[in-house]
């Protein structure tokens, strides 16, 4: 893999005006392929560790280790963001930054069982391909069962390895400490959150500042405002950082969390990698689903209404339910919801006396990862 | 809950011929009944920090804290024990003892989602009481599957709280960063060892040594030889200590499993706690099982692999399938098995220098683990 490397001292030296979006984007691949690096290589030591010796041993290392790859890497970003936000750069921070991609790996791997989502970043989910590879093995169990059941446990080795890759990141026990209280609120929220997320329904429709409560809880804190809390706190920023950080992290977090929901409903698959049918499907309570029933007229809540209760829905049927939620002006809404939560979480950090590096890239994220397409 | 406490002193101060079974049956009862009162308080704690807020907060801490009271206290009697083969009583330690309890509380809530079993402890299981509780909601969605999810997620996050109990134990960090490498071994190996076991499948019989090799993986080594390697390699226990704790609880372990495939077939369902036809039903590739496949005539043979081949089982069929599975000699065959590796395992303490408490504690574990009703 191409290393692209900054020149020494970049982030560390960088002076009011001197940092372009080159810069940025030059400094957001490094960070990406570092931690792409120091991902596959500790993938691979534990799948030599661990799975080596079991039926199906080249599937599931093969899915373990994609399933920390392609992704956008936005957890890990935020995170050694934090740490810069309080020190210098650090192969050990970049690592401990990275564990949060297994993390997530984690998340994906257990909500697309939960979800039944049969697509992920373009190709069959990780339960897809294990059901497919039981099948093929002429046993005469249940494939689709086993499937969820082997990507469950996928999914509870990522939940380790992701703990003991930050253990293991090489830094010091002293930043280590401070990080895990944050760490562990990180992974209850994430669990609970999803919990929550299980029992609201389209059809039982919650208030919208419900809605918002669940994404905070469930994405857009565990996205943004915990993995740069974390990285603050692991680098030892002071109270006033970790503040700033946090009402940053909290408002790009929730934008985060809304642009996904927009995705949900209105993404093209081809730029997505998973059908954008699910949440309409699935009856999901998301903002967009639950803003679009607030602001139906009557004619509009009784189609609403009419077509969230239908088990299954065929394509024309979805396509007139987008056709309704935009026609409520919910998107719009949503729309500016996300624009004023990015501009409202870029003011957050003026105060925070960050160096201009940190600052520059913190901006350019805010807009990257509420204004994007995939 | 009424504490039995020993006089100061009993296990560091014990001499020869001096331990009674009286005492160790008191002093097991103590360590069960802390290690209750240390973990229910972890779980009401962590339940009010995040559990609250959400829908069916209730039900879903009862279910926590109930999976973490009522078992056997195995994991943590034999982690305390292998730090008492280093160092002497310690609150701190008890604690981080009783943290294993939530690893296999962790184990048991996804493996009843995976093996589809319905009971646990004489009580429904935990997904079964979560789609109990959806369906009672009147919500729209499939409430087995919203079971399974939701009891999914409760098992994530008992492994996660089973590491931050252990982390927060009040270890010292030098006593933890010796336990880290053996409990990252433990908890590989049971999410490893769960995944071979699902994909082996008694109507395509495996070896019996690959069978015995995935009981060690899964369930002999997370129950009694990590555990005391653990508690080991956190007291500090010189490498001679901890290897004659590696052969005991390899023996033991191995031992355990087979006793717990013969009560999968042959245990009281009363006592128990469990129906004991699930590995039948399900096709399970156990010891039992591929031992019986190994020692039947072809007469025997013939009629085994037709019941097995049967997709379900009715109540004379799995009569019929016992009763076969014993006129094939394998039950006596097991217990032979059970009793030796018991035996061997007493035998390799004898080396040890371990002071007489904690021999005569081993010794008197490693009968009851491998020769129990339940």
């Amino acid at each position: 893999m191409r290393m692209v490397e900054l020149p020494a001292g970049t982030v560390d030296a960088a002076r009011p005006g001197q940092v372009t979006a080159d810069d940025i984007a030059r400094w957001r691949e490094s960070v990406r392929e570092r931690a792409a690096t120091a991902l596959g290589g500790f993938v691979r030591d534990r799948c030599a560790e661990y799975v080596r010796a079991i039926p199906g041993a080249d599937l599931v290392s093969e899915l373990l280790a994609s399933s920390v790859s392609g992704g956008k890497y936005v957890r890990s970003t935020f995170t050694y963001l934090g740490w810069l936000s309080g020190a210098g750069e650090s192969d050990a921070a970049l690592r401990a930054a990275a564990s949060s991609e297994l993390l997530h790996a984690f998340a994906l791997i257990q909500d697309d069982v939960m979800d039944r989502s049969s697509m992920r970043r373009g190709r069959p989910a990780a339960h897809v391909r294990l059901a497919e590879w039981y099948a093929a093995q002429n046993l005469a169990g249940d494939a689709g069962h086993f499937g969820e059941s082997a990507a469950i446990l996928l999914g509870d080795l990522l939940l380790v390895w992701a703990e003991q890759m930050l253990r293991e990141s090489g830094l010091s026990a002293e930043a280590l400490a401070r990080g895990w209280p944050v760490y562990d609120k990180l992974r209850g929220e994430l669990a609970v959150g999803q919990l929550a997320d299980l029992v609201y329904d389209a059809r039982h429709l919650p208030p919208m500042e419900t809605v918002l409560e669940t994404g905070r809880r469930k994405s857009g804190n565990y996205t943004v405002r915990r993995p740069l809390e974390l990285g603050a706190a692991l680098a030892g920023c002071d109270l006033n950082v970790r503040a700033a950080l946090g009402r940053y992290g909290g408002l790009v977090g929730e934008a985060f969390q809304l642009r996904d929901d927009l995705l949900g409903v209105f993404g093209r698959p081809s730029v997505t990698g998973k059908p954008n049918g699910g949440d309409l499907r699935e009856h999901k309570a998301t903002s967009v689903i639950t803003l679009a029933a607030e602001l139906a007229g009557p004619g509009q809540r009784a189609e609403l209404a009419r077509l969230h209760a239908r088990a299954r829905l065929s394509e024309p049927e979805l396509a007139r339910l987008r056709e309704l939620i935009a026609g409520t002006g919910a998107v719009r809404r949503i729309e500016q919801m996300i624009g004023s939560r990015a501009a409202a979480a870029c003011d957050s950090l003026s105060d925070a006396g960050l160096n201009d590096f940190v600052l520059a890239a913190l901006r350019d994220l805010a807009v990257r990862a509420t204004d994007r397409a995939r």
